[in-house]
């Protein structure tokens, strides 16, 4: 019987838990996350000196809606499709999350006919991956998207994306970087030459792609084995894909006896050298490298295509640097804006797309290791008294900096102990307490202490903002 | 037969039109927008004032994911809930876009075990609303929230928020405007005693809320029609709903022989009277008046509520302001993130939510009236050249540039006329123009024009820099 009790009991306990009103889980979906006050901060540095680049460079911003019409996102990502967040079919249209930014931006060119322009647009965008978040991969994550639409002559817009991408990372001072560039048209034409059947460009494009993660053999064994390419055609591939380098390379494959026979990789070697040309100009050739493995998933690039990845030191003795992973990627895609307009009159477009969460990722960790404290308000005064009965006071003093522009604090107390007023500040940075009591209201002065030094000095009410900004202003 | 033909090749092109690869409608989804530069322009002035405001008040920021579990948006929004956006069910989790910042951060709040915070959020929320998008009323829109949650003292963090509301709408100028106030408590103890049953306390609050948008009688006949009040009961509600006033209402109210009998509403008449005491201090009473009639739909709230609504002055003869809608709203929710914690541990929060699309509409209907050109960009010299085959010192010149933080274009063909590359400048509004020509390249100069003025002046190439710096720097 006791036994039966037992379990009778442990049922009731699980049937009230189910009935109460906090069955339920406390935590955010999958894949997401919320950012606390002091990663907001960490954040904001990123995105400032993100955008100030992309306004050095001339460049208006654009927001388009978080979700899009379904169709306006299908057959633009490949394979990757079925990473896409659909709304649920609650009458009206067909809705999905935007997978990333250039698909919207495509769709905003061609709805507004617009045919030039260079904008750049900061958003989350949606992805049903797998979810590796101590890496920085996220299902909601930001990108920060730079493109430059329009019919110019060749390689000079692509030459300023990669320049962007260069100064930012610089910028951002997250160590040592190398950007690889390659160009579709070299890989398409590298796959002719090498034997691969037309109808299987895209994927052993996508195999191609995935060489930064896996070794050749295996990449070879997926090419053979499931994608049923002649195992010839794969060491062909093979023997190209381990080329990287510079001016040079390209020199030399210009010659290559198969290549060059080949319009589309003939094409491409060219606009490759009139870019390192323009590199060169911009002095920036010295982290750029041409790679012949670099594929990038999506299907819409049509031209150079590139991608940025930091390098890390291997400790002290620095042998080789090892890639942990890439922090932005681009490329050209004539085609898109196409795909959009009921004429499909095209607009030839190339862009680039900063991976913010990675970044955020490193910074966060630079910070915690630093032991720098960050600061998460920008309070530069505390209205403060050392006597009862003063919230009056307090109150008509901060509401007197406030409406003079001075960021300034109160504490939601009647009579708060002067100490804790000043532990406030200690906890939270703030640099200036402003005291009144009633000697100084007597005086029509205010005490205003700095919190670093204790130094109190007592200022006249009609200076206080004065001396506050005086003493508040960067140097 | 003809007439057969034409039929037929009617039905061709009408199978050829589906079946074509252009079918979609190109579009944004329903009561959404793109944000144009322009737009974006605006947009940025509004935030800035908006942030600078809270940060002004010492908040800190978070930010939380587009998206909840369903089940952390069930049972916080009473009626509007139907409105919720879902996520399809492709396996994992079920999924809500959020409604609102609020509940959002109430589980933040709760999951994080913070007692204590002023923080803002500004973000996108979502509701399947009926969208009127020439009045602002839009399926997707910003929120700009700012709260205060932790255990104070009575209103003082209430009238923070009032003051914020007045700081933020006077700042914007977007001409007179007034802030109603009332309490959950008053309204509450108003429905005891006018005879209004328990049960039924949540709706007839909705019929209140409803005032703003219909007369009296048709709130009272769906009172009494559909929710089946005594038509005693909703005359005395009558009664009340048509006081509006400041202290001196307070004041009658605290006397009157029914209201001050019950616990609950002499509570809230007692906090109404402790918070125009401190919105006297702030010096904002002018513009706020405590309104009976004030409801607020949302079911969390349950202390002080208030919204603020734009004042429209009839042409000439300023008869009467009408209201051309709310523009801001909030109130204290105590109860909130007790709903989420597993031992429904209370954290008393007020807080203010901004309503920036209706402010948006105004400020872009203003800036179209007056004709005030806009820029989009920040770019401060366009590098340009007079001769031919320069592409190449132009580029080097645009990077040296943008090296020393100098906002910077260049046009990207290799041999644009002069004249071009000036009319570029009108257009977008760039000031400055650095033309590098033959003899200023032999000569170790640029020349520097000035747009406006068409001036022109030789600057040695180390002192470029500097020079335009100097030459547009605001003053």
């Amino acid at each position: 019987i006791a036994k039966e009790v037992a379990k009778l009991l442990e049922m009731k306990a699980q049937l009230g838990g189910d009935e109460g009103k906090h069955k339920f889980v406390l935590k955010t979906p999958k894949g997401t996350r919320d950012y606390s006050p002091k990663q907001m901060a960490i954040r904001e540095r990123v995105f400032n000196a993100i955008v100030a680049c992309f306004k050095r460079h001339g460049a208006e911003v654009i927001d388009t809606p978080v979700f899009e019409l379904k169709e306006t996102l299908t057959e633009k990502y490949g394979e990757d499709s079925k990473l896409i967040y659909d709304l649920k079919d609650q009458g009206g249209e067909l809705l999905s999350l935007r997978y990333d930014l250039t698909v919207p931006f495509a769709r905003y060119l061609a709805m507004n006919k617009i045919t030039n322009i260079k904008r750049y647009h900061i958003a989350k965008v949606y992805r049903r991956d797998n979810p590796a978040m101590t890496r920085g991969r996220y299902r909601e994550f930001y990108q920060c998207d730079f493109d430059i639409a329009g019919q110019f002559d060749p390689m000079i817009p692509d030459a300023e994306c990669l320049k962007v991408v260069h100064e930012i990372l610089s910028d951002l001072q997250l160590g040592d970087f190398l950007v690889k560039v390659n160009d579709r048209r070299i890989l398409d034409g590298m796959f002719a030459v090498c034997g691969v059947p037309d109808s299987k460009f895209r994927t052993i494009c996508s195999s191609v792609d995935k060489l930064d993660k896996m070794p050749w053999e295996e990449v070879r064994s997926e090419m053979v084995g499931e994608k049923g390419l002649s195992p010839e055609a794969a060491d062909r591939i093979g023997e190209y894909v381990r080329l990287h380098g510079g001016l040079d390379l390209i020199e030399r494959l210009l010659q290559d006896p198969k290549l060059s026979q080949n319009k589309l990789a003939k094409e491409g070697l060219g606009d490759m050298k009139l870019l390192f040309e323009y590199l060169t100009l911009f002095g920036i050739t010295g982290k750029i490298s041409f790679d012949l493995s670099l594929a990038r998933g999506l299907d819409y690039y049509t031209g150079v295509i590139f991608e940025a990845v930091l390098l890390q030191q291997e400790n002290d003795h620095a042998e080789e640097s090892v890639g942990v992973g890439s922090v932005a990627g681009g490329g050209r895609y004539d085609g898109l804006v196409g795909m959009f307009d009921p004429k499909g009159r095209k607009v030839p477009c190339v862009g680039v797309s900063i991976g913010i969460e990675r970044i955020f990722s490193i910074l966060e960790q630079k910070v915690e290791a630093s032991e720098e404290k960050i600061r998460t308000t920008e309070t530069q005064v505390l209205v403060a008294s050392a006597q009862k009965k003063l919230l009056e006071e307090r109150l008509k003093l901060v509401a007197e900096l406030w409406d003079a522009g001075i960021k300034a604090e109160v504490l939601y107390k009647k009579n708060p102990k002067l100490l804790n007023q000043l532990q406030y500040c200690e906890d939270t940075g703030i640099p200036l307490v402003a005291i009144v009591g009633e000697q100084e209201l007597k005086d029509g002065v205010v005490k205003l202490r700095v919190v670093a030094t204790r130094e109190e000095v007592n200022v006249g009410r009609e200076s206080l903002v004065e001396e506050i900004r005086m003493r508040t202003s960067r140097p």
